[in-house]
């Protein structure tokens, strides 16, 4: 059965559609401005169980991931819409005024404005499709593309936690439940902080080169970005910063899997030349390997051995 | 249970969320253009049934509703995103391919490119999300709000067909079983032509003082414009348009009950100086009747005689 990426390159190719294949499209907006725009669509039983959330978080969630793609362009978010399929179930109770307060709350630390959406019915599941737009100076908007040989490798912040996080929920962990180090997790799955300033500040010193957001795993967002600009990429396996590296030991039998291959973290993953990285003395920013010229291969480097490294994880839009 | 209408009444309120409660939101583009944007979401079971469509109509009338809506603010559509949840049985067969290449008919005709979007799995029914974006000359975008009293009431086209083959569907007609009015009528609920060019005239010729789709019915769409203008408005039964006016007579019976309640018409509704209407001469458009003063009140005059009409039909964004 064929994936929604191959119905995506597959219409890409035959309609010459250009604009697509990135976090968000760009469009001309004004002489001196792009604008960048971003769809995302949440399906309950899919992306989302309402049993594991607040109504509260999956506000938040819904608007975080188009915000973070909005990020890994480098770009400005400035206004959303919000369409929403609302089974009968959640209609009675205030299910909709705490999604909505969850999403006004990021909304408005990030500076955007509901301009519009569509509320339906539907039978069963509840669905969520989330379109933020933003601006970025003209064609400055940071691409997947444009990697180079020689550039090093960085992500922000730390990996696998949202996927660590995601298998206490299947375990039956919540939060009412859970210890210090459990909730962190858990929230890191739940209510993701888009890295919206950080990917401003990247393009506004033209530090990245290129940038993607890591959604569907550090492995699969590497393998988008390289296979974009027609590269490869080496990774330092001890480099990867792994969320329980402040945490009990308990949860680092799985972190580098975690990391290399959960989705939903949405740090982002950009490549830079390091000197510059490290004049800008941004906190928490990784040097995780290096660009090669080796196209459409990863290889990862564990004491001091490469093996190569295949993609796993989701793959969409 | 409270409505789509209130929430979104009470958060546009509660937040004062001033772009919302038009056809399109209107936002600043550049110094001589507005953008305008919005978005639709079509549900299987709630907005169509798989077993009464084929893909490509499908993919054409998802197009068509946000299209319509960009129609009535008089500007041009530009861009679009398809977010589409698919369940499992629909991956194995062509039907993305399908509904697609009846989007990109559309598409196509009307100068629109796929820009991006988000193809998700569902557990169950079929969930579209249609967003469309255009541009229109800055501060020109025909609202709803801006009706005079004295202003002509017109509609293009005629009304109810999209009801009545509504009806034929859920009688067990279908296209390959269909005399060729019956056709005619299906083909109004399943492969609605938006008024694109009469919108974009009718702005550009300065005609409307204000507009609306009607998406929901034309009472209910009425309705709509005369609480956002404040204003009344007087209708003529005998003027009202009616699709089987050249039919077999077995279809009038309901036929004003369809054309004044049922919904997906997808013609607009506006207001203008009837003396510039006619200057224009533009094919196929009716004075139905005039805005009155009273406001909130919508009157139907049948043989003379005025009775107030309630909106009925759907309400959306």
């Amino acid at each position: 059965m064929r994936s929604e990426f191959d119905f995506i390159q597959s219409i890409k190719l035959k309609y010459g559609l250009n604009r697509i294949g990135d976090d968000c499209a760009v469009l001309p907006k004004d002489d001196q401005t792009d604008m960048v725009i971003t769809a995302d669509m949440l399906v309950e039983g899919i992306d989302f169980r309402l049993d594991w959330t607040t109504p509260e978080y999956l506000g938040h969630k819904s608007l975080a991931v188009s915000l973070s793609d909005v990020a890994a362009m480098g770009a400005t978010p400035e206004w959303a819409m919000i369409s929403i399929g609302v089974p009968p179930g959640l209609w009675g109770d205030h299910f909709l005024d705490m999604f909505y307060s969850g999403w006004h709350d990021l909304a408005a630390e990030c500076g955007v404005e509901l301009v519009g959406g569509d509320v339906s019915r539907v039978p069963d599941q509840l669905v969520i499709d989330s379109i933020v737009g933003g601006s970025v100076p003209r064609g400055e908007a940071v691409l997947r593309s444009t990697a180079r040989p020689g550039d090093g490798i960085f992500v922000t912040g730390s990996l696998g936690g949202a996927a660590a996080g995601l298998k206490l929920l299947q375990q039956g962990v919540r939060i009412g439940s859970a210890d210090e180090l459990e909730i962190l997790l858990i929230l890191r799955q739940l209510r993701p902080k888009p890295c919206v300033s950080v990917g401003q500040a990247l393009r506004s010193h033209s530090i990245s080169t290129a940038m993607i957001d890591i959604s569907d795993g550090l492995s699969a967002d590497l393998s988008h970005l390289v296979e974009s600009s027609r590269v490869g990429a080496r990774l330092n396996a001890e480099s990867i910063p792994l969320l329980n590296g402040t945490g009990p030991s308990a949860y680092s039998a799985e972190a580098l899997e975690n990391a290399l291959h959960g989705g939903e973290d949405f740090e982002l993953l950009f490549t830079a030349d390091p000197g510059k990285v490290s004049k800008l003395g941004l906190a928490d920013v990784h040097h995780i390997g290096d660009i090669t010229a080796d196209a459409g291969t990863i290889e990862l480097v564990t004491d001091g051995e490469p093996q190569v490294l295949e993609a796993k994880g989701y793959r969409h839009f």
